[in-house]
């Protein structure tokens, strides 16, 4: 089974986590908007695309063994101290070191892969660096007057109400390679993450959005826990559905993985979802949430699972891959 | 063969470069004592060994296909502009985060040596960064009035005479492998490079220095090409050899390398030398600078066939190395 996860951050992490549960194919695509932390000092310091969020994906799909696992821990270590270098990620300088020394960024992405004994590919969203931005209301004294906010971080944090997000520039070319992994892709995930910082921003590159609609593959979207703090403060589920919907009214998914616990009124999600869902899709409840975590996360084998009933119930060649859960775990 | 070279800079990448020509045992051992550049700055914030020698000597080991020479590439990078992390190699980051994560340089640097395939091993002369204090003359009204400065920078740019060396703190430990390698060796090369602050520090590690003054292996000194502007402004060859007995008189050589346009008076060396020469042993002049040069340096191939010839001249194991430099160049 070849799968494609689309995201960014922490998000991407959790669906890389439970996919290397189910195949070893597996292809995540990263956001390249970010501008905070070592990554946005990189980005400003050096021009080259923000390398934080590639290097997490990297190590989430990190070979089980140690040698994986030593590089897994070096790519991820961060200097402390006060100095010029406190917070920088090791695994970032050295993508950004052979992105500068190879010109290319999906060829320097795929030497760290290696090092990391690699079980698939991490690719960018773009080969450039992108900027977020967004419509924001409730900043002003007038509730609906919008303000158009740029970056990351300020998308992330705006105590406003996000509207809309584009990217700048405003049409970027996808990776040819990320094209050639959603058409090829059996499966395919979109969230969770930072919805309209890490997800949404995946449907406003051109050529990626046609792919996404038209590949063969079957498409799941995996909400969130929790609303953040910020960009969806306060939003529920069926929210977090409308805005995907406006930003991609063309496309259908075949299914919606939701957290038992996070979804309170069920039967209103079911009626979002049909903005969303092909003709015979649905919406899967389960509990896929870590047990009592710090921060609220994705549990990898219960999410792993979800993933699988939800391919189970679409064809027999998912089956195998829920079967692979019980075994892999 | 198994070879050691000992030395830091510059200085120990050339000899490195000839002796791979020759054998693929080599073990560098480099001198800690930096605190300049990008390595400066890395002991100062982090604590670590100061990684840019010991990155220089791995990269001269690269293994000579296109994994090692891409991942040579990457190491020897130096980030530009004007940012803080303008000028900080690729692989002093690397080693420095491989350090902190695995808490033991050597097992740092044999990862490193991984990535680029190597031929060899590098070593840190001691586990622990040092600092090497001069006694210069020269620097106030008085003449021969003594001044003790401290770091490998001050040492090597003072525009005082230097008239010994001595390490901080005063008897640091050798790397047990270190040790190991020089008992284990065959020949043993000594130089080129910054002779108070890359080459005589060898000799103050005691247990270092006991193992060079013991070991079986044939040793050679190498000689530099011309008088370092500092550290050794005006020293003749002689000079330099007059400076390696008084620190370490016990410690005896079975020959000295020199090139031959930078000896303007054999007879002169041939003298000075029977303070460090060993019963037996001999001083080797021929051409082995590099053509045109815009900073002066050995030619690996002629220096590679220097060492044969050396070599050679004192059993027939030696004579197989000779012969090796014509078929591996």
């Amino acid at each position: 089974m070849r799968a494609v996860a689309l995201g960014g951050g922490h998000g991407l992490h959790a669906t890389l986590s439970a996919l290397r549960l189910l195949t070893d194919h597996v292809t995540a695509v990263v956001t390249v908007g970010d501008d905070g932390g070592s990554s946005g000092r990189l980005r400003r310091e050096l021009g080259v695309l923000p390398p934080g969020d590639l290097r997490m994906a990297l190590a989430a799909l990190a070979a089980p063994d140690d040698g994986g696992r030593r590089w897994a821990s070096v790519v991820q270590h961060r200097f402390g101290g006060t100095g010029a270098l406190a917070g920088h990620a090791v695994g970032n300088l050295l993508i950004a070191g052979l992105i500068e020394v190879l010109h290319d960024p999906v060829a320097a992405l795929d030497e760290v892969g290696a090092l990391l004994g690699l079980r698939g590919r991490v690719l960018p969203m773009s080969c450039d660096p992108l900027d977020i931005e967004a419509d924001v209301s409730g900043l002003g004294d007038t509730p609906d007057e919008e303000y158009r906010i740029r970056g990351q971080v300020a998308v992330a944090s705006t105590p406003g109400r996000v509207r809309r997000v584009h990217l700048r520039p405003e049409r970027p070319s996808a990776c040819p390679e990320v094209l050639e992994a959603v058409h090829a892709a059996d499966v395919l995930l979109l969230g969770p993450g930072s919805w309209f910082s890490s997800v949404i921003p995946h449907l406003l590159v051109p050529d990626l959005r046609e792919a996404l609609v038209t590949t063969r593959a079957r498409k799941v979207v995996v909400l969130n826990l929790v609303p953040e703090p910020g960009e969806t403060a306060g939003f529920s589920p069926e929210q977090h559905l409308a805005v995907l919907s406006e930003h991609a009214p063309e496309l259908r998914v075949d299914a919606v993985i939701a957290d038992e616990a996070a979804v309170p009124l069920p039967d209103r999600l079911g009626r979002a979802a049909r903005a969303v869902l092909s003709p015979g899709g649905r919406v899967h409840t389960a509990p896929v949430a870590a047990a009592d975590p710090v921060v609220p996360r994705h549990d990898p084998v219960a999410l792993a699972r979800a993933i699988g009933a939800v391919l189970a119930g679409s064809g027999p060649r998912a089956a195998v891959a829920a079967d692979a859960v019980a075994e892999r775990t």
